[in-house]
């Protein structure tokens, strides 16, 4: 039924990504060998983890001798959680490998790496894939969290690999997800099984970023969905003035989504879990913080205001991560008392100064890994309330004559599925097509990358380089396994020193920002924008 | 500093709204004069209330002779909450004064009916709205909700017509805003106060609904951004394919917007407060539906889905309003044990089915009239542990094998202050300049209205009637009262029958529909769009 697809649905499915330049004739395009590309750090552990994978150099995409490829199929995969574009990489893929070679297959695992042990798949056809082309979500093949670690494992994936006849596998994720097809890649090559391993860098947190990513995809769309909400917000409270408006983003363990909509939106006052975890500040302090802004605000008469919370901030507040970290050793109960009996006086004093039901947060029942599911931890309810505690002690020593009334809000699961910015179907559709043609080159254990993004497409370019060049040793489940390390937000660097420099402005003078939603049809400066912090790396500080 | 501007901010404020043909010539416009426009109901009792201005006829805009209108100043007040396009309406306002006497002046009453009050006041200058024009927000003079009502505020508020030498005084708002513009009109009339008051159906509940006007404005913006939302969502979900949404969507006693935002999204369930109260639906009646909609999704490998909820539900049920209604009753407290110390077996026996945070909410500090703060309380959480609860109890049973795990959201403030869709931004220009004409006709105690809003804006009518006909007798704090009555969805109206016909579908087979963002540029069927709900009212019913 027509009237199923909305008309903007409709619209979206003409759009045509432009495509980089080197893209123009894939039949005449070779990889340039640059210098190896090492190990963040534990250069020799990781080497011994991927002997053969591990100090590959980069490629660089520039023109080449004709190819004459031979008809091949390659796999496809969402590994984790959505990020806007993701059918665009498939559409990428899809069309360089028929350009390629008409014969060309390309099949797509369901339901995410599960999908590849149980050889459950489906051949991606264009039809198929036509009403999926610059939509969000991961609904073509779906996704899953499924980790392929164990030895039986990467033996049914490697059986997967064999019984489909797959050159190429392409693997859509994030760092852990990318951190799994490393160790496919080289458990491939070692076990006599031909098919090479390509990541693509997804996720909306943009943990990902490194010289040649400047971020990973999903992360504009993300970012533009929560700031139209959040300047939404601004523009409601400074209507209002009445309300605390408390908002917390997505984004686990690093803050680049929180430091993207703070500079998009201007909010009265953003927290980065990178700067409270380096100064070490305490939740008695956020809360003095806060406090002072609220008490200053409210003797200019405004007793309204935002405040911008990343997801993670609560595992970067010293007492909250030892009294976490107790949790995480003791036997799981829910019950409360029975929980605080356990404690440490240190930890319960900490665990008694947070409101009941954020106690019992705490206390829902574990991660797959045994741990507190620290993102169901309330934290923008419980800056709330040690705010109001603490303005209330204030008011009765005549210190704060204000009203203090607070609403709460979280954006997530808004941004993820979200119809893709042009930046990020463009950005897409070439990661897609860069996984290709790696694959065609006969690299392994590459993630691919699209880089000067600041530029227009037609000028980026275009690579891959060894997943293991993100990767350090990192205790996981009490073990040292190499990994990708999670990229945070760079406190040297030109984004958050421009927050820096912005933000003493923001707190007092309401120079809200309202993006606005994301538009598709209009000028450039509207409709192709690319993330701030992506603009303020590369571009020169102004 | 133009960077604190977003791209797509300047842009709107070049957008010209189109005008209704029969503002061409605002000089030779006249209002023809239709027949009696009665109460609701109790007719006699609110002639009574308002000898002077029920019964006037209602006003519709027609060509007229020349008009030589001599100068005057009108005020200007918003009041209540946000509601996209409210700039608009001070900007039709103005342009229309403007065009019929240079020296016409606006004067905008600061922070609501309380400036009103006070004579807190500031003039309108072109320069001063510019910036405001196509935006959202009321903060070019802020809103507030203070009640004109005694006669000791009547008076106060004569005194400011009287110091301002005012020839008419807007009143953009609600219900209780426009009873209030009422009281005024016919005060003023009595107390030889020359001002003419002119409402303005403003609140993106759109519970103003009736004859003359389709739906109040703010409502199209506000369902858009929250469609938006929840379709992102929907997509979420069929990706993860792992978690129930349990959204909640702002509209106190309405569902209008839960029912505009269902018919453009498709979720797998929503419910409408008037069809809860209909029926008479328990919480274990709602309860039930829910589990097994879930417990047979989960057959066929479902274990996620989208359910909507309007904020306003809880009241509906009837045990929850039984619960409700004795604690508007008892003495406030905070204490849980207290408060169950003196409800009665039945609704003690409601109040111990609620978790306890939950419980917590009913007791939070009283509103003004010291009832219970229903927005307070989390209704979606409510639903979500009492169907866990149900599940639980089928798994126990062997009548449910999938796996429930649910995620609240709360789309409310979102929406209020969002960039103006064109429909609202037009829309409310042409109120604002009927607002005016009808000022300049001499009328008070009016509503002024744009109808047949499923045309295109050249060819809407414009007028106004009295806003007694929107009235009723209604019990407020225990005295019967003249008030505007909240207009809810209509059950045997084409857009609940629409959704009555299409639903079923909905709860299984995952027809979920993207709306995607507002567009302000490109094609009509794209940036033009008007609610459905009264697309579907107004068109043939198919």
């Amino acid at each position: 039924m027509d009237e199923n697809i909305s008309p903007l649905h409709k619209r979206r499915l003409e759009y045509r990504p432009a495509v980089p330049n080197i893209f123009r004739n894939v039949h005449r395009m070779a990889f340039e060998k640059g210098e190896a590309a090492l190990p963040l750090r534990d250069t020799e552990e990781i080497h011994q983890a991927f002997p053969k994978t591990c100090g590959q150099p980069i490629l660089l995409a520039k023109d080449g001798p004709l190819r004459t490829p031979q008809p091949v199929s390659v796999g496809v995969v969402f590994s984790g959680g959505q990020a806007a574009g993701g059918h665009n990489v498939i559409g990428g893929l899809f069309d360089t490998l028929k350009s390629l070679h008409p014969a060309n297959r390309v099949i797509g695992f369901v339901g995410g790496p599960n999908g590849i042990l149980e050889a459950k798949h489906i051949e991606i056809h264009e039809e198929m894939l036509r009403p999926f082309r610059n939509q969000g979500g991961f609904d073509l093949i779906g996704s899953g969290r499924t980790k392929i670690e164990s030895a039986e494992q990467l033996h049914a994936a490697a059986g997967t690999m064999k019984q489909l006849d797959l050159m190429g596998l392409v693997v859509i994720g994030g760092d852990d997800s990318n951190t799994n097809a490393a160790v496919m890649a080289e458990y491939f090559l070692n076990n006599g099984c031909k098919t090479k391993v390509i990541g693509v860098p997804k996720t909306i947190d943009g943990d990902l970023k490194s010289k040649e990513i400047a971020i990973s995809f999903g992360f504009d769309t993300a970012c533009k969905v929560y700031a139209e909400m959040i300047g939404n917000i601004c523009r409601d409270t400074l209507s209002a003035r009445k309300y605390y408006h408390f908002i917390k983003v997505m984004g686990r363990s690093a803050s680049h989504i929180a430091l993207e909509c703070a500079l998009n939106t201007h909010p009265n006052y953003v927290f980065l879990s990178e700067e409270v975890e380096e100064k070490n500040v305490t939740l008695a302090e956020i809360t003095r913080t806060l406090s002072d802004l609220i008490a200053n605000r409210a003797k200019e008469g405004k007793n309204y205001g935002v405040v911008l919370i990343p997801e993670g901030l609560i595992e970067f507040i010293p007492e909250m991560k030892s009294l976490i970290g107790e949790l995480n050793k003791m036997e799981p109960t829910q019950d409360v008392e029975k929980a605080k009996s356990y404690l440490t006086p240190k930890a319960l004093s900490c665990f008694e100064a947070v409101p009941r039901s954020i106690q019992e947060q705490f206390l829902i029942d574990r991660d797959p890994h045994g741990n507190v599911q620290v993102s169901q931890i309330e934290t923008e309810v419980l800056l709330m309330e040690a705010v109001r505690q603490e303005l209330e002690r204030r008011k009765l020593r005549g210190a704060y004559t204000g009203k203090f009334q607070a609403l709460k809000h979280f954006f997530g699961y808004e941004g993820r599925a979200a119809l893709p910015s042009n930046f990020d179907a463009t950005y897409c559709y070439a990661l897609g097509a860069a996984a290709a043609l790696l694959i065609d080159e006969g690299a392994t254990g590459y993630l691919a990358f699209v880089k000067e993004l600041a530029c227009s497409p037609e000028c980026w370019k275009v690579g891959g380089f060894p997943i293991t060049a993100l990767m350090h040793m990192e205790l996981r489940k009490k073990e040292k396994k190499p990994v990708v390390k999670k990229s945070l937000v760079d406190l040297k660097g030109k984004p958050f020193r421009r927050l820096e420099k912005e933000r003493d402005c923001w707190m007092y003078e309401d120079c809200y920002r309202y993006p606005g939603p994301i538009q598709y049809f209009g000028e450039p400066e509207i409709v192709d924008s690319i993330p701030r912090i992506v603009k303020l790396e590369q571009a020169p500080c102004y």
